[in-house]
């Protein structure tokens, strides 16, 4: 008697490149991870080891769980994507990479689809299929880190821009003559509520030299008098920045759903307060909709488990726990 | 012998509720106007009135050019769209028809298929079908009037957002402590560059009380000494408003164009310098990608267009000039 067999170990290989060393996964199409790999050499290493780091890591996972099951691989990137070319630009975190066509390298080595994506955009969509926004088609993320990065999925898919260069929040202007940025702008979101900015706050605010977002969120809840009242502050000022910029990206999408993800993250208590008071002070669409802003779930595996989730979008297959 | 037969005759009905009377227009898929009817009431009379008014409108075009040929119905109108029900609300320009199921009046008693949509996004479409983004798939517009609107156009289809309120640039803060607006929020956009921001910077520089914005333009442009050097500031300082704007929006969307239209489009010389400056200081992506900032090309034709474009993208046919 015949029955319907269920392939059941059929899997993509998700490669995240934003940390000093990459990580790797094998993930099913319930988004179950079968097993994870790290990285042998450091990501700021030379072209010749980073390359054949991350191809000796997809190659392991492949031969432990098959080769003909692997549907693709997807590679989260810090800096922009040349989709087309499939080429890695301005990334801080990947000097030896830049302008290098890495996903034909991939491919050539290994013979199965590659796709590169945006590490802030694969997080978004690694907290869509299985984080926070598991139940909503349509979702904002915002990424807090020495810089704040972000991505937008609609309908289910990434809003990647004509460039690859879409939901780059970090530069958004939320006080036309504040911080100066890199970037060549003044007032960037990144310059007044990223972990960099709460340190750059606490200089001013004369809390310490040199202290870290981590220290100086130590001292909002643990310390006393004077300086827990400033490194209080600080958290409520870069909620207020924070909210200027949701604020704006509620009136301008109408998402169901706003993520904040990183390093600051343990500091919600602090900073979402002021947070969602001006994202609803500044955003009547958020005062008359049931808007959601809240943390996102992943952690640091959002951008691991959203480049893997890559290649059964791009298949287009029916996947995910809905 | 047997032929292909070409139905060139099949047409969809576009109706725009933005004016003081409404508009409709019988359109070929081709975008050519097959013919036009205004209205005989004025959009401010009575539910009865206007609802009677649409359904003559629409039944004359269906008569004049068929009813086998008609695709279907759209509607922009100013307001939010509650998209599922076939509502309006908060339309300024549309009292009596606040809360009302217009959708499906107009079904029952044409038995036509109708799609209301928001005028802006509806300008949005017309745009990218006929006007200035013909040539692009995505693309971003503003536009400028009593108030600022906008429409998000990505893979060739209106940005709604998940209650139809995607796009109100109007409200996005662009001066945290700027002019106060009605919505709640200070320095919103539409306080600092809209055409009723024209005439209170003219009153707040004592350029002169009650001047409109076409008057402000014309002491710009044909005054001589102090009054014109005010009224060009002015342009300028709308440019600026407008370019921390734009740049915003090119950090999050990264579309290949950005149209700006509506009643003070003629001050183009005056304000586009300050604003493409600004928004180029503003975001490294507009300095980095063949991003453009132009004026939308179909004038008030636009909404209408766009309306008679939804049934034919619903009907999901290939259409237009490309």
């Amino acid at each position: 008697m015949g029955g319907i067999v269920v392939q059941t170990t059929a899997y993509s290989i998700g490669v995240d490149l934003g940390g000093t060393n990459l990580r790797a996964a094998a993930v099913d199409r319930a988004g179950r991870s079968l097993g994870k790999q790290t990285g042998s050499t450091g990501l700021r290493e030379s072209r010749e080891s980073v390359v054949g780091d991350i191809v000796a890591s997809i190659q392991t996972l492949r031969k432990r769980f098959g080769e003909q099951q692997c549907t693709g691989v997807g590679v989260a990137v810090p800096g922009f994507i040349r989709l087309k070319q499939g080429v890695v630009e301005n990334s801080a975190n990947l000097p030896s990479l830049e302008g290098f066509p890495l996903r034909d390298e991939i491919n050539q080595q290994l013979g199965t689809p590659v796709i590169l994506e945006n590490d802030a955009n694969a997080a978004a969509l690694g907290e869509k299929w299985l984080g926070a926004g598991r139940d909503v088609e349509d979702l904002v993320l915002l990424t807090l880190g020495t810089g704040i990065g972000g991505g937008v999925i609609l309908n289910g898919r990434i809003m990647r821009g004509s460039d690859g260069m879409a939901g780059e929040f970090g530069h958004m202007t939320v006080i036309p003559n504040g911080n100066p940025c890199g970037c060549g702008n003044a007032g960037c979101l990144e310059k007044h509520a990223s972990a960099t900015a709460i340190s750059v706050m606490a200089r001013l605010l004369q809390l310490g030299e040199l202290l870290t977002a981590e220290q100086v969120f130590r001292i909002a809840t643990e310390g006393t008098g004077e300086d827990a009242h400033k490194a209080r502050r600080i958290f409520e000022l870069m909620g207020v920045a924070l909210g200027i910029a949701v604020g704006n990206l509620v009136n301008i999408f109408n998402a169901p759903l706003y993520l904040l993800s990183g390093g600051p993250l343990p500091a919600w208590d602090l900073f979402a307060p002021s947070m969602i008071a001006e994202a609803r002070k500044r955003s009547f669409t958020f005062r008359n909709t049931g808007t959601r802003i809240e943390r996102a779930q992943l952690g640091n595996e959002a951008g691991l488990y959203g480049a893997a989730y890559l290649p059964f979008l791009e298949a287009g297959a029916p996947v995910g726990f809905k």
